[in-house]
């Protein structure tokens, strides 16, 4: 059997897009790094394309699919602009990724990946909470948006916070599925974190 | 590749539970049903246990095995009295299932997975939160404790809720390393209706 993937909210994901009648054919945005969880998807047997637009974690998932014999198609591209057709895909997800937008980015990726997006497909994109440790720390930007330095970014980085029912408004387009809110306390470390996420998992009308 | 299990927190704990040293042995407290998640663990190789209190569950569970020649080893039992030796478990999970008992049989419960988990072993165990769509319904029976009727259940079940840190009390002897508050809104029917659990993964020390 293979690894479990880090990214485990998407067995959920993955659970929808099995139960769709629509072709197995994915988008991932933000899909770089070290071990990217478009492997789950391919392994389920999906055509998978992902987009990443840092150098860094682009080099870093083309090491993964040598390694593992993995034909992933992780390319450049920028999620504010996706680099494929209209009704293209299937399915589209962004796991942690979005929240790395402004709020006014984040719609237009949003309609990105509407457009990608056949009718009835499904997507799944989650937020950063304000319950997360991270919210009203770095600069303020402007509506809960912040920028910060993070352990694994070079330089400062803009973080976008939600209330709770605050992203419904970019889904008027879709049905909205299913929606979680995740606030998890990690004690890896002496003291713990607390990371705050709200899931969606929405179809296309 | 096998289907995605329902009970999709577990894809986590089984991360946990691949990445310790101990014997791959586990019991699974309220283990029946039509789609039994120990289905899960098998797959990956795990010496599966199981107990359940409920004839209809175990009968459900005994189908789905002998359909799919799946040796999951479950039996009747009570997570009270959980009939394993001690520290015969490397790993123990209740889900969705310890919120039918009452705080004080709960804490019974936590005691046994206790004595029949190894040092390091590990244990996920979930709460119904106060967040729950079904809190303050039913009868009321004490602690944030209600008789409620369920869909799915032969008469009224006791269901106890908690606030987001109370079931930190039953983990004396355990280091907790993780610790989720999931609150999910589902859109299956039209009005939706709003689940809410705190998920804990736990090391017996």
């Amino acid at each position: 059997m293979n690894e479990i993937i880090w990214a485990t909210p998407l067995y959920l994901f993955l659970k929808y897009c099995n139960e769709s009648p629509l072709d197995k054919v994915i988008l991932d945005c933000g899909a770089g790094g070290e071990s990217p969880p478009l492997a789950l998807f391919y392994q389920y047997g999906y055509k998978t394309n992902g987009i990443d637009i840092s150098d860094k974690a682009l080099e870093e998932s083309h090491i993964f699919c040598t390694k593992n014999k993995f034909d992933l198609n992780i390319i450049k591209g920028d999620m504010r602009e996706i680099p494929f057709e209209d009704e293209s895909m299937s399915f589209v997800y962004s796991l942690d990724s979005i929240i790395f937008l402004s709020k006014a980015e984040t719609r237009m990726a949003i309609k990105e990946i509407e457009r990608v997006l056949r009718t009835d497909g499904l997507c799944f994109i989650n937020f950063k909470s304000i319950d997360d440790e991270d919210y009203n720390k770095g600069e303020p930007m402007g509506n809960n948006e912040f920028k910060l330095e993070h352990e694994w970014t070079q330089g400062k980085m803009i973080c976008s916070f939600y209330e709770d029912n605050e992203p419904n408004a970019y889904f008027n387009n879709f049905k909205i599925l299913r929606k979680e809110k995740r606030v998890v306390d990690c004690f890896c470390t002496e003291n713990g974190h607390r990371i705050g996420y709200i899931d969606y998992i929405s179809r296309k009308k």
